[in-house]
């Protein structure tokens, strides 16, 4: 098949390599589109690999994909050849602590492959490729109204619903800022106001990405570069701040900014990596009863909930797909997403025919 | 001022009462408009007190009331004269265990007045008055678009928003079951639909009842007169059952069938009352590990909940409202609604005047 | 091996069947003590079937037990041979919604081996066996301190803490009654007085096991043969009703008390099994916000838990541990449980070598 | 009756004020026994208030203590006069979307007095004076078997309770670290390893301090200067990291520290003040399923709970008890607080006549 693999660190390469065997819970998903995140680029440029990454020509990234399966082991029940899917990144090793307790994605396991713990295209293949092998729970089914291009837009979706989930509450009522008009905070402020939160706030600097997020029923916009966005915040809240905030930028004074937007006993939800050390007021937190939390992927049945929200037609994802390009172009396409080419939001690639007459470009 | 007062026993009579004097945290409220709900009829029967009640001719029942705020104690800078605003029945005492840990319509103290506690029109002077007398923390301002016709259901809504919020879950992605297409079951067919549940059926005896519910986005409505509701609960969910089960029925068996529409480890929430004791296979729930949690009317900040939704424009409760009355014929308005006359399902008083132009009959 | 197999409904007879060969993530382990629970008998009976149960001489019941590890899969690296470990009976998918949430004793795959659930002693072969075949997650590394006769009760303990744990809280400070001084009721009430319980009553019908909880830190005991024992836990919280209420006896009338000892938002917790439908005032439950949880076994870490309250020497059980006998006496040590005889509570099955010299019977 | 005030910024006095009046919920204390907190200390200095704070010779600081009920309001049914009882800091608005909520030690209506909210000895009158007015609330009486001393060490065991309970499950057979071995962090220890954690360790600098965490039940105490204290819990919980970790300590790189002996999805609680801005690898948290909760003060039941645990003998604090001085030394109880002099922890002031014979100095 072909595949899209890392070569010498920065540089990705397409090669030809066999097609996956399966075991007895995988499943062969041949893969039609597949989209880049920011961890990707950590990928490519060996970042994300504390020992330096895998051998040059191997490794296939890609963690966002969805496809149609090709074959599937012999105690796979969930799934037949021939159904349209959607996976998330995380398996768990289902036998850690973690896993047991239903917190896969913080598997104590992570990375052991032995103990069955696998994260598509960052510990084992993923999806850039012909064909990716996924065990059968990181896999849902499609709708059939929901297309390839909206399908791989869902696995973002998952964070954000990861997101919301750890809140254990209705959304419903509540007022929710989100921090940076990237793909997690455009669709966290679409989920938002789907969800019934009272008032939806996005805060970011790029004017192109802001218009979206109101396209997406944000009430309020606002540009940190031309306003204090902590005091817009606490004024569109009547002076009280929000009882949600999520942190998708990764931005230095994010943590910040995010603790004095918040209500007293407000939940701070962290969503964006940062790459440096994060100075924050923390005093403003406990005196506050501010809590801090943490999701990475989308665990918990959280994708699950995205597809369901899709098959309603409640998701608008077409906004957000900005390029498409064949696998054998992927170095074109990481290079577009990662310098924000033509505003590059969503850069997908195009794998396996795809049959689709829908589908807009 | 004029109030329905209970008369002797199962009697109601109109009578002029003193306007209410407010204390230091208390909002007095032109009633503009008023709703009738199961409990009033056994207010009115007195069956609702073990004690037999209060003196005939003193006591105003009506705990679902909307209007405007036409005085506000020296405590009060929530609300200003002219507000207009919705209640929710219970206040607690704010001292007992249950109150400080946020569960106030659980009230330790309930019923004693002098603690603080009270619940419009069951404990304390309610809304089938001109005026009404209520804490502040019972009032929730309402959106100029919601007029006093929607604004009434929403106290039910609440309800249906605080038995949502007891699973301590976001409800997208859940498959949901209704029983009992009551006011109650009614709105919470459409705000689980809203709310983004995968799945929303709705059970009952009543083609127009049911007619309702799938007007307000069931997806699968079932006359448990002429099919077993257990068994298409069963089917509509793949075999699984269903993730939540909302009973509002109050129908002797109810229970049962919600455990058994229930999946491995899902959750029942009875809001309904019941008449009787209840005969259920609770063995079944415990070898499924299903729970079963109560909720009794809207605390937790569920109004809140509902009027945010409403302020969106995303609740329909016009279909709900079958009749209106004078306060002046509230027994003829009591007996309509206990007899269902006309399919009655909500039964309005309409107060104080009101110069709503667009409210229809 | 030498193993105790369902003869023809009713019988159990020890037979030599081979020693399980171990796969990937599984353990073999040679037991050293087993004990009989009351699912035991009705698997003996084969009740516990629904389709009748597996062919004469196949199947080893017993999912109680503690032994030493014999051997390990070759992705096992949490134990090593030689290790003394105590089972969990469950083992769940790990790929149905339930198990990635967590809920893994409610699997959704329940008794459907090929996906990987299992339960020992119910739906694959069990404990009563020199060997037996466990999934590497089920097993808990013993203390040195822990005997096997402890050990062996600690699966008990495991699902007192399921019991607790599903409330969600410390329980510290709560007021706790005890329904039901079976081995779970008594080690209830042992473990709630540990973890902090400002008081804690047990209820029951037999003078010598109430006085056993009584040894066990029961604040106090009541016979409800002989008092009213809603009435008595009552008075015992200041008429207030307890905060959790742990039903452990399976009584027709235990539901129906629970709800009445309860306080406003109370939480029962419903452990035992019901041998008929249950009849219960259950509009008093959704008067007062009572809510009804149950558990199955001990899932979610409650094992592990056990054993770390085991290890710090904080829990007695050799009052629970009235019988042993060999193996080939197992069907005396069912007659011996089943009947009660000799005030039986835990009767032990001595199965492979003991070398333990500290062992007491 | 004599009272310590604030007088110009960074002094006390004692002076003369009038008793307080009660209303209607409020319990007057004759005040047996108070404690100084870190609070007290930035309260003398005036960095507490943001507006410079009260005027001189009227305000009364103080929110540990504990004394005798001297009369009572008109509402108050709780408590009568002669009752012993220890205090707890907060009393909210009761009207706010968090108070409602059960999050009254986050009040909205923070510090506005006719709202209702008030803080003992940080927005109305406290403890440090013969007579202390409280809103019945916030008082909890004591068992006979717990003096004066002990009661008022019950204060800072609250919000040990309080951090604890934020993590909505049992402690039991959890891995539990605690930062800074002050008052909180020494008596962290002690809950934890009384409320069943598998292992507790103690962080600090100070050896003395250390030592007593140890005498309270540490597993583990690590002296921060001579080794790695991050390697040191990682290494007692087999490289794991712990499960909850308390941070008590305030110190600037505690958050950092604290994260990095999370285990994955592990739980941090803040309870120490920070004095500047906090830097933190939140990155390792995002990557990691960490949370960050706080607490502040002893919310939610937290005081009830440290009762009960009191009243059963468990609480061990006559050894942070280290000084007694009358009221009219204040200044000097102040200053050997704030100078550790002769190693002070807790440091009282011994107000009303005290009739206690088993009081220890």
């Amino acid at each position: 098949m072909q595949a899209a693999v890392l070569g010498e660190p920065g540089t990705l390469a397409v090669t030809t390599l066999p097609v996956p065997q399966v075991g007895p819970e995988d499943v062969l998903v041949q893969v039609r589109r597949a989209s880049l995140c920011g961890t990707d680029l950590k990928i490519r440029s060996r970042h994300f690999f504390k020992d330096g990454g895998p051998t040059a020509g191997e490794f296939v990234p890609g963690h966002e994909y969805a496809g149609v399966v090709a074959a599937v082991g012999g105690a796979v029940t969930e799934l037949r050849v021939g159904d349209r899917v959607v996976t998330e990144a995380h398996r768990g090793c289902m036998r850690c602590a973690n896993c047991l307790a239903g917190a896969y994605t913080d598997c104590l396991n992570y990375g052991l492959r032995h103990t069955g713990h696998r994260v598509q295209g960052m510990t084992v293949n993923g999806g850039f490729a012909e064909y990716a092998l996924n065990h059968v729970a990181t896999l849902h089914r499609l709708p059939d109204t929901v297309d390839f291009d909206a399908a791989v837009v869902l696995s973002t979706v998952g964070t954000v619903m990861h997101a919301f989930d750890v809140l254990d509450t209705l959304l419903v009522g509540s007022t929710v800022a989100v921090l940076g008009p990237g793909p997690i905070g455009l669709l966290a402020t679409q989920v938002a106001r789907e969800l019934g939160a009272r008032t939806v706030a996005l805060t970011g600097t790029r004017e192109t990405r802001l218009a979206v997020g109101k396209s997406f029923g944000a009430d309020l916009v606002v540009n940190s570069r031309e306003e204090d966005a902590v005091a817009a915040i606490r004024e569109a809240t009547d002076g009280v701040g929000a009882d949600v905030i999520l942190e998708c930028s990764g931005a230095p004074n994010a943590v910040d900014d995010a603790l004095r937007m918040a209500k007293r006993s407000g939940k701070v939800v962290l969503v964006g990596f940062f790459e440096q050390p994060v100075r924050a007021d923390l005093n403003h937190a406990v005196m506050n009863g501010i809590s801090i939390q943490t999701v990475r992927g989308e665990g918990a049945g959280s994708l699950a909930r995205a597809v369901s929200l899709a098959a309603r037609g409640r998701l608008r994802t077409a906004e957000l797909v900005t390029h498409h390009f064949a696998l054998s172009d992927v170095s074109e396409a990481f290079d577009t997403y990662a310098e924000r080419r033509g505003n590059a939001i969503k850069v997908m690639l195009d794998i396996s025919e795809d049959p689709e007459p829908t589908r807009a470009r």
